[in-house]
């Protein structure tokens, strides 16, 4: 093969030139990488409903065109200055959250927010430039979320690159693909509702509370969707109820999760960005500790509504990036986990003091908003089938799109060669 | 004296008819305690910011006609049946907030919302009715708050009604009054940071973090606020700067913080009940484990807009009333603090998992918007004359609503004996 190290690559990428519009298959030019890049080789990449939204979006901080794709696992194809941290021919997962490493809050155990690299719309982090341009007339691709990797060949920032150790490696590329994104995010829901069932187990019951016995268990996960066809899954993923918003008659989700729960859900997930749906979230929580918890990406300029009355009763909201995993800390723990069939205790991940007194003394009511796609979200016992539905070579791309905006799959999984497709 | 038990009393009261309309100090009559219920002998009241915001409020929740106060000492002039825990006599603080004892969330550390005795606008929480009529028309009167502190007389639920014991009651009257509403609520501001930063001179340095000497004290506490006449006692309070959102030119609140802190406080408390200056202070507070505490309470129907995508980047936005403190475990506590000389930590009252952990690693810079008046917010040290800033007799309750309302004073105390007065 061709040294291509230093020099520009011609490849194919799937371009989106309009918000809405089918993806073109273009060929681009990729730069090569810069001080703390590395040029990927992409081998697998995944659909995120976070692509589906910006592909959609008309305005900033859309930017066309654009290469999409965010969930990817590939290999490194060469590096620019000052990246020691990988070396060509690693296998590694580019990851749309920065972690340098060095920051005061990559140092802190509170953070997963790399203050030192910031994402920036359309452009690479450090310069705010890109590495795409189309072959046939030059003009510039916007980068999408540091990532890009519905192409080829991208560049990513060294402190958006996780890698992966040798012992890792006998991870299907499937797997590490997902675990970029969708798994790492959605990982903190039902996978983390069943740790807390697991801890309970493992915690006296407080003397001073009758219901102690019931508090050793999470006792409800409730699911809350749109699509009957995520009520079967959901189950085997721990859900025990149920509420389809179209089936609740005269009342609103909150007025029904409210009497299921006595009061309200002691912990809200929002898995899907939509600020309608959070603030449902926040208004079924309990009164004295409801917590709310979004993790699902909005277009990113919808302000939440939330009743400043209704939050002194107690409540809270927060919101994590990446299910408040430290890219480089825990993804490899996620991977290792995975090989070594261990259920991973995503509790000692979520950052901004959620661990501890807050998770042990929870409560047993769970309400968990996965209208979408967050559903499959991850149990590492689990086998990949369960939530990977669809498979296709990168051609079919669209499909894909098509696919998952019709909610008709969970996750697909395209493949660069579509030789190496399962 | 006369023995008034199971009769009707009547006595002036300081009645409100209409919004923003000066109180007219009516001829009342207030009816015996029912079950669950003592009547109180008002001792002095104090006039909060609460009270003038539904004073001039126009719609439910505010109904009229009604006798606004909540912030008082009292002394038990009769009980009504099931009333074991407190007696004829016993001086007590009547609170907004219930503590019934015996729900879940009375039984739990995490929360200080009785979910047993609810609160009802304008009425007794327990049925639904008043015990107040004008004695010149037999109209019904509507309570304020569970307590409706501002006549000579009233009828509160044994549930907001904290008895102070024996060893207590040198406390004086202004200082028990003030204990039911505002110094317990602000307690958690000025005194709470001040908390911290003795609780970090006893931790060690973190051994990861170079600034961890800086982490041992809050290095900056930033009072916020229109009215420069509150930057003085400000200062003596703990605040190390202060920010006037008049004198801040091109720039915003949220942009100064930023720049002063280098990227946004750690920790923002809302102490007005505005939904502007909540939404100000959750945009000042720093991605990664910004954390904005809402405390002032509002007219209870704006919403407050919080970014969806803001909040994901490791935010987190909480609320409490009365400071999260439990009225009948911490009242006396603080009081007894408070004739002590000893500075409560009052890290231990706080629920909702703002504990241990996420104080404990919390960091430096402090965010406090105090635009009216709950600066102050008391340190047991200092003399009550810091912050009560005016005395004055039933008479001229008139005049206390006009003083604060014009940001004139901080705490009025209104003696409903004359003579009395200090
Ligand atoms: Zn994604
Ligand atoms: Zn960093
Ligand atoms: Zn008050
Ligand atoms: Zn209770």
């Amino acid at each position: 093969m061709e040294n291509t190290t230093a020099k520009p690559i011609r490849c194919r990428a799937a371009v989106c030139k309009a918000p809405g519009q089918p993806l073109e298959m273009e060929e681009v030019e990729v730069a090569p990488p810069r001080a703390h890049e590395v040029r990927l080789k992409i081998v697998c990449t995944s659909l995120c409903h976070t692509d589906i939204t910006f592909w959609r979006m008309k305005d900033f901080p859309a930017m066309y065109p654009c290469i999409l794709g965010h969930e990817a696992v590939g290999v490194v194809e060469s590096v620019g200055e000052h990246v020691e941290e990988v070396s060509v021919g690693d296998t590694v997962v580019p990851v749309f959250l920065p972690q340098c490493g060095g920051c005061a809050d990559c140092l802190s155990a509170r953070s997963n927010i790399c203050s030192a690299v910031a994402h920036r719309h359309g452009f690479m982090p450090r310069d705010g430039t890109t590495r795409f341009s189309l072959a046939s007339t030059g003009e510039p691709v916007h980068t999408f979320l540091s990532v890009s990797s519905f192409a080829e060949f991208t560049v990513v920032d060294v402190a958006n690159v996780v890698g992966l150790a040798a012992a890792a490696l006998p991870l299907p590329p499937e797997m590490a693909c997902l675990l970029s994104c969708g798994v790492s995010t959605g990982n903190v829901t039902p996978s983390l509702a069943r740790c807390w069932s697991l801890r309970f187990r493992s915690i006296k019951p407080r003397p001073t509370v009758a219901q102690g016995s019931k508090m050793r268990g999470a006792k409800r996960i409730i699911g809350v969707d749109l699509n009957p066809d995520k009520f079967e899954i959901g189950k085997r993923l721990g859900i025990t109820d149920f509420v389809n918003p179209n089936d609740t008659g005269e009342k609103t989700v909150r007025q029904v999760i409210k009497e299921m729960t006595g009061g309200g859900a002691d912990h809200c997930f929002e898995c899907i960005g939509s600020t309608s749906v959070m603030a449902e979230a926040f208004e079924s929580s309990r009164a004295g500790w409801g917590k709310t918890i979004i993790l699902g990406t909005d277009a990113g300029l919808a302000p939440v509504s939330i009743s400043s009355s209704t939050i002194k009763w107690g409540r809270s909201v927060t919101g994590a990036l990446l299910g408040g995993i430290k890219p480089k800390d825990d993804i490899p723990v996620l991977a290792q986990n995975y090989l070594d069939k261990v259920i991973t205790d995503q509790t000692h991940m979520l950052c901004h003091g959620w661990k501890a007194g807050s998770f042990r003394a929870s409560g047993a009511c769970i309400m968990f908003v996965l209208f979408f796609l967050m559903l499959p979200a991850f149990r590492q016992e689990l086998e990949l089938d369960e939530f990977i539905t669809h498979r296709m070579g990168f051609d079919d791309i669209n499909s894909a799109f098509d696919l998952l905006d019709r909610g008709k799959c969970l996750r697909c999984i395209i493949w660069m060669d579509d030789g190496a497709k399962k």
